[in-house]
């Protein structure tokens, strides 16, 4: 069975800004692990939507209307099995455009089949997190919170994150070459995030009643 | 393929308190919740294990000697499929006897197999949260990190809870009548964590390399 | 000595929207609650800056060139005393919005004076939260956090909060009256903040060396 | 005015098994990094309370009855102006013994004064966080609401810690020298701290009507 992985890239940089400084993501890099990561396993990381290059309203439904691009990220990211959320950590939490996807994704809430089930449904969500200095755990608790509250499942080890010493500055992106842990970590979720979502996507869950 | 669930209730108070006091425990009757909601989809949920019973020492290996009573309580946690960890609310956050066994699992991190998998592994955990009032978001954010990263896997919709109005006072345990809100939620999970812990019992994770 | 506070709200909503709808704020009306307590101190509440209705860009500067409104918005903030950060919960956690206010404050890490003192250095801050349910002290533990990182002083009991019963859908501008708990909160709340900030304004922190 | 602060040590080993081992706690190396810093502004850090040393049974009142170590510890702490609460991060979050701590104070909510004003009123709370990696703005974010919600008020920049890299194993307790970011946070966290006590002390806050 075949199965895709998107992920998504919070930065707060647009990539035009990326250009004009000539600075990479980090958060870019990690995802970039992963989606080497996936590819051992499989599975194809088909793209990285940077959400900061798209219009995506403040709310909490599917669609806010006149120039809201989220209506199609939102669809593409529910044709994948496997989504990728990735972000930087600002002031030790995930960063406010995470948090704006995850808002958007409350409307899943509200968007239930016959059987209960959100679009989210037999889909599953691991996390790419990156920062100068702590905020990592904090990061992966809020998204884990929120992804699971909006329907995705969390597989075993699904988070993967770098950050330096307290207090420093350095990025990820910076780095000469990635950490053993990172590699590591990145290997055992991928693994675990591709045998759950061909599970999943083999025999969904069966909703209620 | 039979499933088997187990509660860990992490009340502040011991049962002989309970007893002495005339007092139920809110998290029980959550508990009760789950394991009605666990019977519908053939799963038995043999017993709950009130940690504040035990003496639980403070730490993050297996066993922390003499007197300590996590090995045994460890053992048979992990003797099932489906670990319901459930627990009250105190200041806004988990309160510390949750804390306390998270700390402990933290240990699996570091009794991996030879494919790097913790002994958690293929495992699923859920939340059953109660309290007077606000916190249970935090609560599950704390529950779902700590868990994630000592392995569990976390189904879709993990998360039964119930808390009253802001600065309230009312107990879950002295509510007539559980919130349709409250069943509602405990079917689409207990329906959720039993299939997922189905899929990965028969076909476990298959860890690294 | 008149001490002055000012009043943001961070709902996701426009000024627009809401006029179009005819959908009053929630955190208006929190907002609202503690002016008048603050008035019984001798404190006038001079505004409130809707964030929604501005153009704050995305970063972690405090100006993030064109057409980015963040510039003057920090600058009638920083010429008040006290800070009243309000908004909405959203998936159990603070807003989007008020996440990205938090960001562009991160530049006060580097905005220090000769010695040592970011620009909200004396002043005050509190919060204001209003959500259907559950979230109220994780989105006040991620406030204090940020804002404290950023150089603001809390004074005791500074959070003002108002959630319904879990999974509830009531919202705080709806209520019939204001409930006591949140009237009593809110006049302590501004008993403290009043007094802080009189004591900080005549004699500021002296700073390093 | 003479200004005396208390730390406590909420790290999980006991005096006893640090001698036993050789282990210093790094949770103790931070508190002595502060108690310099307060020295240098004219606080004497007392005492250092070593939780783990003590029996602390778990609840949320000022007395758990027989054999409980908290109501003496309790009033040593209230005996103090400045009260640094120290501990170390388990699984990202603050440790369980730290937890239960402010669980204790949660008490403080019901034992006002004829004024509405805690035990801890018009007193200061600041954080020591220590770690092998990353959770140190989880932790502060965990004690400062909590801190706040039971009275305290938190001065500007009041967290002070130390984390490695990420997924790192390194203890504060083992680096050669303290970074200097350490010692110049705990020099404007003990300057602001001291000042902000001494403020309070003087002028201690009004209360309700």
């Amino acid at each position: 069975m075949s199965i895709r992985a998107i992920a998504i890239n919070c930065t707060l940089k647009t990539s035009a800004k990326s250009v004009k400084t000539g600075e990479a993501s980090s958060t870019d890099r990690m995802i970039s692990v992963l989606a080497d990561a996936f590819r051992h396993h499989g599975v194809e990381l088909t793209q990285t939507l940077r959400i900061a290059d798209y219009n995506v309203l403040p709310g909490v439904t599917s669609d806010e209307g006149e120039g809201d691009d989220w209506p199609r990220l939102r669809e593409t990211i529910l044709a994948h099995d496997i989504l990728v959320f990735g972000g930087p950590i600002w002031m030790g939490q995930i960063g406010s455009i995470a948090k704006r996807v995850l808002e958007r994704m409350d409307a899943f809430l509200s968007e239930t089949d016959d059987k209960g089930r959100m679009p989210s449904w037999s889909k599953v969500a691991v996390a790419a997190i990156v920062g100068n200095e702590d905020g990592a755990h904090m990061s992966s608790a809020q998204l884990f919170q929120s992804l699971n509250d909006t329907g995705w499942t969390i597989p075993s080890v699904a988070a993967c994150y770098w950050v330096g010493e307290a207090m420093g500055s350095t990025d990820f992106k910076d780095l000469e070459r990635t950490p053993d842990k990172v590699t590591q970590t990145a290997a055992m979720l991928a693994g675990n995030a591709a045998h759950l979502a061909r599970l999943l996507k083999d025999q969904p869950y069966p909703g209620a009643g």
